[in-house]
C-alpha cells in the first residue's frame, strides 16, 4: 500500500536554509473529493522563490507555516478523477508541492499535451520561468535592436531565457554566471554575444568589456555586488526588471555602510532609470502570447534550455540549498517519479 | 550708459553653496548679432536644478564652468531686435541666465503674450516647473482615481502643482512642507487632504495617520529620510516619480550605514513598484497638452499659485542658498527689472 512522503518546513531558517529546516514525513495516500483529481508528482520545481515563503515576513504571497507541506510547482499523473476532462493517466501542471500525492480540484490543474514537449518544460522555459523571463524583459525591459540587455543568474532558468529573447530581438545579451563552464555554455549554447564570470577578480573590468556601449536593460536575478556592478555601467533612460535578490534572500543583517540609497536614488534621477519589480503571477495574462512565442522559438531551435535533474524527493532540500548557493546548472527540477506510475 | 551685471560660478561649492561661491561682475551690455535680440531680464527664475550645475560631475546638462554666468530661466524684454516676429517691448521666455542683459538668437526665445497670463508664470506653474509637475505624476506616477499622491516640497513650485493636479484627478493628496505656515497654506490655499510637516517630532506617525490607505504614487521632490519614510508606507504596484533630491545635493560623502540598498531593492521587488527617475528637458513634447491643460485650470481657479519674489540681482545667491536650505515659500523669483524700462 503506497505511502505519501511530504516535505515539510520545519522550523523558520535564520539565513540560508539548512537540512534541518526541513523534515521528511509519512502519511497517507489523500482520496479525491467531487470535483477533484488524486495526483502523483512526477517532477517537482526548485526555485528561488520558496525562499521567501519560508520567512514569516509579509511578503507578496502567504508564508508556509511550520509543519506545511513546501510549496512548488509539479508536473503531476492524474491516478484517480473525480473532475470531468481529466483520466486516469493525465499528465497535469498542478502546484502540489515536495510531496508524492496530492488530491487537487479540477481549476488548480491544467493539462499538459505530452505529445507537444517534453513534460518538464511546463515547470521551465515553457513555464513559469520561461513566461518570467518573457514579461520581465519584454514588458518591463522594453529591448530596442541593437540595444545592450545584461542579466544576471545567466545559466539559470530564468537568466537562460532572458538573454535568448533579447537576442532574437536584435540586441547584444550579455550574461553574468558564476565559474568557467556556465559562461562557456551561455556563449556556446545559449548563443550569448558575451558572458562575464562574477567570481573573477576583475569582474568590473571584464564587465565593462563586454558592454563597449554600457547597459539599456539590467535584468537583475540576483541583486548584491553584481547589480550595483550593472547599475554603474546603465546608460541614460535604462530600464532594470528587478526580478530576484536571491544575493540577499537568507541575509540576517543589513551591510555595512555608507548607505548607498542616495547614490543609487541620484543615478536614478540623472540618468532617468526605470527600475521595476514585479512577480509572475500578476501577469498570467500574457500566458497565451508567451505559449504562443516559446512554443514557435522552441520549435525553431531558437531557444535552447538545460535541465538540473536531482533524483528523488528525499533529496530535494540539499537540491534547494544549492540552488541558493548558485550549485545547480540548468532549471532544477527533482525527478520524484517516473512519468507513467 | 547702462551697464550688464552678471552673477557667475566664483568656484564650486563643497557642500552647500555660500556667498563666496558666487561673484557680481559688471560689463558692457552685449549686441544683438543677426537675427538675434537683446534682451533686458525682467524676472529670473531660481531653481533647485541649478545646484547640480555648479558641480564638475558628470550629469544629464554641462556643468557651469567657474567664471561663467550662472544659467537659469527669465522672462525678458527685447530691447533690440534683428529677428523677424520680435519687436522692442515684446516680453519673452529665455535661458539668459543671471544677468542683467544678454544677446539670444530667435530660435531659443519663445514671445509671451502679456495679457493672458501674468509673465511670470511663464517660469513656474504655466513653465517649467508645472510642467515637471504635469508629466511626473501624469506620465510616470499614473495616478488613478481614488489613489492617494504623496508629494514633497507641498509649497513649493513643482510639488504644490503636483497635488492640486492629483486632486482634479480624484486622488487623495497628502504634501509634505516644512512647518506649520506652508502646510497650512497646502491644504487651505491649495486644497490638499492633509499636509505633514517634516520638522514635526512624530512626523512619521503623522505621515501614517495622513495616508491610511497607504501611498500609491510618491512624488519625490527631496530624497533623504523623508523619502525613506514614504518608501515604507508604499502600496503593492506603486510608482515613484523620482523628480528632485534636494536633501542630497549638497551632501560631501554617504550617510552612514548599514547600506539600506538591499532593503529599499527588496521593497521593489516585493511591492512591485516603479521607480522612475525623469528631467524635464526629455519631455518638451508634451508642452502643448501641458499648455492646454493648465492654462484652463488657471482659468477656473482649479490650479492656484504662489510666488516668492526677491527683489534685486544682486540678491539671486543669498535666495538660492535658502531655496536649498527650504526657506523659500512659493515658486522662487528674482525681480532683475521693471516689466517696462
Amino acid at each position: 500500500m503506497p505511502v505519501n512522503r511530504r516535505i515539510v518546513l520545519a522550523e523558520r531558517p535564520q539565513g540560508m536554509p539548512t537540512p534541518e529546516t526541513f523534515r521528511l514525513e509519512e502519511g497517507p495516500v489523500p482520496t479525491a473529493g467531487p470535483d477533484q483529481v488524486l495526483l502523483r508528482t512526477v517532477w517537482l520545481s526548485l526555485d528561488p522563490y520558496m525562499r521567501g515563503r519560508m520567512s514569516a515576513a509579509k511578503s507578496y504571497a502567504q508564508p508556509v507555516e511550520i509543519g506545511d507541506v513546501m510549496v512548488g510547482g509539479t508536473v503531476c499523473e492524474v491516478v484517480q478523477s473525480n473532475a470531468e476532462g481529466f483520466a486516469p493517466g493525465d499528465l497535469v501542471l498542478a502546484q502540489t508541492g515536495w510531496q508524492d500525492y496530492a488530491a487537487a480540484g479540477a481549476k488548480a490543474v491544467q493539462k499538459l499535451d505530452p505529445g507537444a514537449f517534453p513534460p518538464s518544460l511546463a515547470l521551465g522555459t515553457l513555464g513559469m520561468p520561461g513566461l518570467t523571463a518573457y514579461v520581465g524583459l519584454l514588458d518591463i525591459g522594453e529591448p530596442r535592436n541593437g540595444e545592450t540587455v545584461v542579466v544576471s543568474a545567466a545559466a539559470g532558468a530564468v537568466g537562460s531565457v532572458v538573454g535568448q529573447i533579447a537576442r532574437i530581438r536584435g540586441c547584444r545579451a550579455v550574461g553574468i554566471a558564476g565559474g568557467k563552464d556556465k559562461c562557456d555554455y551561455v556563449t556556446g549554447t545559449l548563443g550569448f554575444d558575451a558572458c562575464v564570470d562574477y567570481k573573477a577578480p576583475d569582474f568590473m573590468q571584464r564587465l565593462k568589456e563586454a558592454c563597449p556601449s554600457g547597459i539599456d536593460v539590467y535584468f537583475d536575478n540576483v541583486g548584491g555586488d553584481v547589480a550595483d556592478a550593472c547599475m554603474a555601467l546603465l546608460n541614460n533612460f535604462a530600464r532594470v526588471p528587478v526580478c530576484g535578490r536571491i544575493a540577499n534572500y537568507n541575509d540576517t543583517e543589513l551591510p555595512p555602510g555608507p548607505n548607498r540609497v542616495p547614490q543609487l536614488m541620484g543615478l536614478v534621477l540623472t540618468r532617468r532609470l526605470k527600475v521595476q519589480g514585479f512577480i509572475v503571477s500578476d501577469r498570467w495574462h500574457r500566458m497565451a502570447d508567451f505559449h504562443h512565442d516559446m512554443g514557435a522559438w522552441l520549435r525553431d531551435g531558437r531557444i535552447k534550455y538545460r535541465e538540473d535533474v536531482v533524483e528523488g524527493l528525499e533529496k530535494a532540500p540539499e537540491a534547494f540549498i544549492g540552488l541558493l548557493q548558485g550549485r545547480n546548472f540548468g532549471k532544477l527540477l527533482v525527478r520524484v517519479g517516473p512519468d507513467r506510475a
